[in-house]
């Protein structure tokens, strides 16, 4: 069987079922392992604090366009995304990993140009660059790896929602999706929105500090929106085996999405790379934390004993089932490669 | 200018002196730092132990051909470039992560087999596989980011070479470049020869256990053989500001390379990916670690003070120079970009 009939996500299982067998508990390492391939850092027991690792590439062709991106917001988005899923653990980023895999006619400056920004918003966020590697490529593959820690007793995983659980968002949904459609179809918008569009879509910022109040205000769960809210929840649901119930019109969707796009609905729910932190909690915690966070924290839905095949119903205003779509993106599977939307 | 006339060194010091532009030593993770870029792996101050990280792109195409790698061979070589950059600094490798950019149209049997290969090499050395990230891309690119730790209070480093110290290397050298040389140019040899051959440039082993011992028998310097011994000694005397003197003689090179490579002596000194530790200390501390390790140590040379442009000295057993090549691989700038020697 090909990749491309497999999919990522059963990938993913395949890859995890196959080197979780040479698993050994006589090991220190994986006696230490508190949270393995499947979340979206991998988290170990260090000394006095939880270890926390996480490493994502990006593809040029795949991930982004030469032709609508700068080297500075590549350099920006390559550890911005890893950012986020130290953030979606609710833990702190301390040191990140470069490798590039550059073909040899790129320009020197377009890499200062990358190092430049990645180098500034590592200090953004106290990172230091480490080390990391470089190889000549036919194509460009950039991958980041960011070590954190965490400082409460827990992280924010996935697999730890439970019914009765609300689900909350820290922001509005859809603008990085929009962002990328503008791209695609050469959407004539005013400048204003289109610096807005763009920098969501190239320059996400991390929900760093978000995903450590939430963490020390005991909520347990937690995801950053990169595939869309619907994949993602289904992850969440997936990995607790539990359900969610969505009311599609509390899903927070950017004003400017809704306002410039007919499918902002579509946008918000499937599209994607947001950063946005989607967790779960009971009411008492969210509503703690809320007072804590400086960002718009929307109340979505609920979560419910599981449910097959839909783990995540959607529902109108009047409670009426809305069909999801198999949305979200999945890498191998996806029918248009480049967009993260269906 | 572009990268190809730029060459990776001179790419590795552009982006090490950008990033650490944004240095700050008020942040933790700046202050904790103890070797940043430019070493086999990155170094910092963990609560009881130093921690390592370090990372390692395969790209198909420039570092493995298809034709004649199997799967299982990717996969042992994936890891174990990276846990010989953990042995180059005397440390134990803990956690993997594993980055695959892959093509949709590859079978996933293939996969599985690279994973049962990658997390029986891990078993071996205790390493858990913790996460990793997997996306869709034209060309193959497989990157492993390692960390580990270190017990004692220091770690093998490239900068702390200093004169009146012998070189030594862990074993003999050439095998890897002999089998490249055997599948680019289809040599033809007896069944176990290209046995041994294939696997010393396929799965070469990791000197874990023997970088910890050089450790702790108090050997400050060392690097593992990837770029070609005069390359990578090469890279000590650079970053220690010193010179070596080589004698071509004691050089050691494995009798099948002698025996069946009329150019042995440059596949030894130019080939590279040996994964063989290259150090210096001085003679009495070299003897105690002789004693303690189980590998042939080979004195090849001396450290002496820097010698400008050539830091490497190369001397026949009557003490003439022999003139180095500008030997060693070198991403963008290499001739033959498949060939790890000149």
């Amino acid at each position: 069987m090909k990749l491309s009939e497999l999919g990522e996500f059963a990938l993913i299982t395949l890859v995890r079922n196959i080197t979780n067998k040479s698993k050994d508990l006589q090991q220190a390492s994986w006696q230490q392992l508190l949270v393995g391939i499947g979340d979206d850092a991998a988290a170990w027991q260090g000394d006095n604090y939880i270890q926390l690792a996480t490493t994502d590439s990006l593809v040029q062709g795949i991930h982004f366009d030469l032709n609508n991106t700068t080297w500075e917001e590549l350099g920006w988005k390559a550890l911005a995304v890893n950012l986020s899923d130290i953030a979606a653990m609710g833990g702190t980023p301390k040191y990140a990993l470069i490798s590039l895999a550059l073909p040899g006619e790129l320009e020197t400056e377009n890499i200062s140009q990358f190092c430049h920004s990645i180098a500034s918003l590592a200090a953004e966020f106290g990172v230091a660059i480490a080390g990391g590697n470089i190889t000549t490529s036919p194509n460009i593959v950039i991958t980041v790896t960011v070590l954190g820690n965490s400082k409460t007793k827990s992280v924010l995983r996935r697999s730890t929602a439970t019914p009765g659980e609300q689900v909350a968002v820290t922001g509005p949904l859809g603008l990085s999706a929009a962002g990328l459609k503008m791209f695609k179809e050469n959407i004539s918008l005013d400048t204003q929105t289109t610096s807005i569009l763009r920098r969501a879509h190239l320059q996400p910022v991390p929900r760093i500090r978000e995903g450590q109040i939430l963490a020390q205000h005991g909520v347990k769960t937690a995801i950053d929106i990169s595939d869309g809210l619907i994949a993602d929840l289904g992850h969440i649901c997936e990995a607790s085996k539990v359900g969610a119930k969505i009311e599609m019109e509390q899903v927070p969707t950017h004003p400017l999405v809704k306002a410039n796009f007919p499918n902002y609905h579509e946008l918000a729910l499937y599209g994607g790379e947001d950063y946005e932190l989607l967790f779960t909690a009971d009411k008492s915690i969210i509503d703690q934390a809320k007072q804590a966070l400086d960002c718009p924290i929307a109340i979505i839905g609920d979560i419910v004993e599981e449910t097959l095949p839909d783990r995540v119903t959607l529902l109108d205003t009047k409670g009426n089932i809305i069909p999801t779509k198999k949305g979200g993106w999945e890498h191998f599977r996806s029918e248009i490669p480049k967009a993260k939307f269906a």
